[in-house]
């Protein structure tokens, strides 16, 4: 089975390359009566669009989004939903010494292994343009979200390379992220980032990072033990974006040098309902949502693409030096938001779907 | 849809509760002619099996499995392979004092929030008892990846509470790993661990960790992109485990404070083949296997039942303490090892079915 | 992908061959709270039952039922439901000689050829054998329905060989239908067809027919379009019987020779609903219940298995003659009513959870 | 799960409306090198184009496809392929009247049913205007085919109404089908075929058909027992065309009527391969092909739309009658058969993909 496809009931399949004339995605199993619109979606391309500021990729994609079906007279009417996004800025003839080159920590060499064909333009399928299909689709998820549970996912930078941002999760918005370029609403270490990503640009070098993100007022009871836990879907969904490699939510990696009397999460009851006096468990407990917030983490390495000269190998088996060229990202992270919020959202729209079942009568 | 299948073309379907009559799993899609005995498959299950050392926990059960169908003359038909293990040692009325209790950080409450009814003896679906079947499938997996390409997978603990063992992932076999009731194949940190652990039993608490798991020989082309990337699947196969907090691949949350130039890897011919000269991506790029060593990591939290008491609140909202009662791990890393090493067998199982539809003419 | 799943979100894993130690399904995605016991799903088998008169095959199966796990005190969980039905009355021996031999529009050639290795005693995984754990999951479905909607699925033997029944699907019972050993709820023709059928065992022949089941009760609005049509689930699901040959809704191939102004179903007002007046799409259109009654007729073959002398050739590509040994039906429409109904059940439950997710607000 | 999704492994989605912007598809699964162009597409779709002849409804839509993605330097890349057909033709307004009234037969009331909104332009996505995509898919799924075993699908019309032709299906050709307008290769047939349809539409009313498609060089060992059979899987892709009413496999409902001394297909050698002396099994044996051609019939109903008056009611219930405008088709037969062609070869594509995980040492 080819892995384009994620979510179940509400499921989303992204096609397009780099380089080919659109990327786009297919929504299927979005419920009829949700209000959408192409604004909606275009609102959130936006916070990924390559060119958005001068610490990000200088290639100008309007990244302009149409609704090609599935949306009637303002809302959706429960058929799929196509969304088609034209690409109008690429530059091929970047990419053609680099056709029978692996560039290292690349998808080169594993989609010519994989494939023993691939669209070497631009990454093809394995560039982050892909993503675009990601965030549409994310954005109708939001909208199901908000008009069925009012959850709200808010995701920010809060690590560049070795510079922590200080950040309330319970509380941070939007608008606070996209204060500065970088989506870290720590102004402070915010300023730090951008002076560290100019200088890995000025240095040929790259970048990494975390995304943190938050979903709040998401009902207990979303998850699917055993294997389609509300943390494995979840854990999934980020690692499947690229670059990712490394995921952990509430106390995460930390929780290995707790002890059970520190880690464990007392219930109480508050406002009448069944609640957790603290939150180390992240929201989540027996792989199904709990009704605290849920705090997840990834981690990016830095951006495989950089400016310094590398060694690598050909197709053809002979040894090379070779300096990349083409428009690049020197730190993923400030565009990654945008796409850590839809996997996030995508999650909770399918299981809020699949909950369903198990309410009625 | 429910989420007790896992895989798409080796699919695990897991069923059974921690005190019912049974436990066991059905395998789909195994091809047919892979050698397999119920002594193949008990082989791993007494590595999971509960009571098999003084640091465990004492439920007695043998887990002894038999092969319902699908095996004919010691070998897979093609057809479903049913896999039964009976409850022999159960003892509920330990738990029906907690009958309408929530423990913290338990799946209680959230099974309870989720389903409005739930089998509450001895944790009843999201009891680690559930892994048999995991572990049974895994030996399948395992078994098809040794006829098919030679793959193995190792796992083993790595570290507990903050006792870090020193291991070489590269060359460790089962036998190093099972040469000591931790599964740490590092006999001095073996040592430590293990006065930790019953210190902690002692203490009444509870210890967490991580494992480490390594997958070699693997062939180079494994993975789907763009969501069912191997670094996604395995993700989701190991955070679906009880008690998973966190995941990382290669480098992992490390690489967020390397600069590009210092985690790519770059590419050289080794014995006529596209190699990497050092392994940071742990043998995953773009999703893809490249050939190299796979190397992955799990973190898990303190095991959740504590037998200090603890505050909680009860199903009719009063607040109440308690203390646990039953047979607990106070670590359950040693027995974890064997269903980690399960479900990357089986994300490999299933890849490799996925891959041999490309490779076709 | 393997094939012995059936549905999306109500979904069955049947396992099990003819003479392995036991049959069985699994049953995952039926909702927590249904009401469910050994006693219910056993009156379903036993419909089902070979030996249960002296027209069907004379194998002595009681058919006993186990449920592993997935009910608590009554009802389903939400966890997967284990069912178990051991073999008792194998005789393997029967078919030592068949081994090497593909018997005629049996699948013995065809497995051969698929899987390269088959476990030949008694038709293994092909066996009529393996419906039990349909015929068990559908006694699930049946009872989710009952709850949920009072929808009722309503089989009988409409035709076998020549000898066609006079049915008013609209009003028959099942204990119309259990009235006679046929399932024929025309008694006048049952007497027929008993006499059919037993000659054509003296004859060393066998028969086909046709089953027709009404579903009753069914709300409007069930069915996914475009593939998943309530007419293609249904045909899927009865198609996937053993020795099914055709299948049709409504007026089916009879529509053929209808013109649109005598085959369309005029829409009316009746007691504050929009009725149809005549039922000729039976109860579908475009896909989708329209709250009529659903009509399905599926026709099957002959048995394959006769006792007749008959040509054929072996593994090694020798001609021979056989004559078929072991016990069998020389009609299978009896028995393949509890399939058809159970399978019937199965889309419907399946599909009626589907649709939860249009109904939220 | 929405059910606009078709296939496991080669798996086609479709989507788009009547009168949106567009329709189209994305094809995922189909593996890499396999050849493909805009032109190889475009025949296919021209052969289920609207306006095609003077037969077929008046709408004329060029139905030019664009390949988005999935395709690079003339061959696919295993990566999704979508598909693009702009609507260009769509008259609205011919149905604003039809805003609030449910068409006898039509799936106007069930989709209201279903989603408590539609789009009513054109039948929106019940219209078979969504059957484009699944043409182009099935063009893509052709090419799998030839690639991969040489396997051909032939559909034809063989009756319309009361008119049967007589073809010839073991050595029938594309060419001989579009010898004329209605695709019946019985030249004296078509002839009075065509008068019938021309009358139809001078009277106001509609007829029904049969169509029948041979598969041939399918090799034996495709379907996947005991649920995704081959005859299963054919059954839910013919009888999710719209206007589908009846499915028969070989023999089909005639079986009924036969014994199995009559029914069963012996077996000889023949060129040094295991193959049946005759073919009522219609090439398909316990669910699986035996390599010999497979011959499907499926039954459509009478157009639903026709221009002659009919009673209905509106959605606030009151009763009216009506006349049909807009442009249709009184018989939907000679466009059909592209769309059953199309979806046999995707159901065979899938299967042969299926398949390969059984091949491998």
């Amino acid at each position: 089975m080819a892995g384009s496809t994620f979510g179940t009931l509400f499921r989303l399949s992204t096609w397009g390359e780099s380089h080919g004339p659109a990327v786009g995605c297919v929504v299927e199993g979005c419920p009829p009566g949700v209000p959408l619109t192409e604004q909606i979606i275009q609102e959130d391309l936006d916070r990924r669009r390559p060119g958005q500021s001068r610490i990000t990729t200088q290639r100008r994609e309007g990244d302009e989004v149409e609704i090609l079906s599935g949306v009637f007279e303002g809302v959706t009417t429960g058929t799929p939903i196509g969304l088609l996004v034209r690409n109008t800025d690429a530059r091929s003839k970047d990419y053609s010494e680099l056709k029978d080159l692996y560039r290292p920590s690349h998808a080169d060499f594993t989609y010519q292994a994989k494939y023993g064909v691939r669209d070497y333009r631009g990454g093809g399928r394995a560039s982050y343009r892909e993503a675009t299909g990601r965030v549409a689709a994310g954005a109708v998820a939001r909208q199901l979200l908000a008009q069925r549970c009012g959850a709200e996912v808010v995701g920010y930078v809060l690590q560049i390379h070795d510079i922590v941002g200080q950040v309330d999760g319970d509380r941070v918005t939007r608008e606070d992220v996209d204060a500065n370029i970088t989506r870290c609403p720590d102004a402070d270490a915010a300023e730090r980032m951008i002076a560290a990503i100019e200088q890995a640009r000025r240095d040929g070098d790259s970048l990494g990072g975390i995304v943190e993100v938050v979903a709040r007022s998401v009902p207990a009871g979303l998850g699917e033990p055993v294997f389609d836990k509300l943390t494995a879907d979840f854990a999934k969904a980020l690692m499947s974006i690229p670059a990712a490699r490394g995921f952990e939510v509430g106390e995460g990696f930390a929780s290995v040098q707790m002890k059970g009397t520190e880690h464990n999460d007392a219930f109480e009851m508050r406002d009448g309902k069944v609640r957790t006096r603290t939150n180390r468990s992240g929201g989540i407990q027996g792989g199904i949502s709990n009704g605290e917030n849920i705090v997840l983490r990834v981690a990016f390495k830095p951006t495989a693409t950089i400016t310094s000269e590398q060694e690598t190998v050909t197709a053809a088996g002979e040894s090379v030096t070779f300096r990349a060229k083409g428009r690049h990202d020197p730190c993923v992270l400030p565009r990654a938001v945008a796409t850590v919020e839809a996997m996030v959202a995508l999650v909770l729209a399918d299981h809020l779907l699949r909950q369903t079942v198990n309410q009625i009568p």
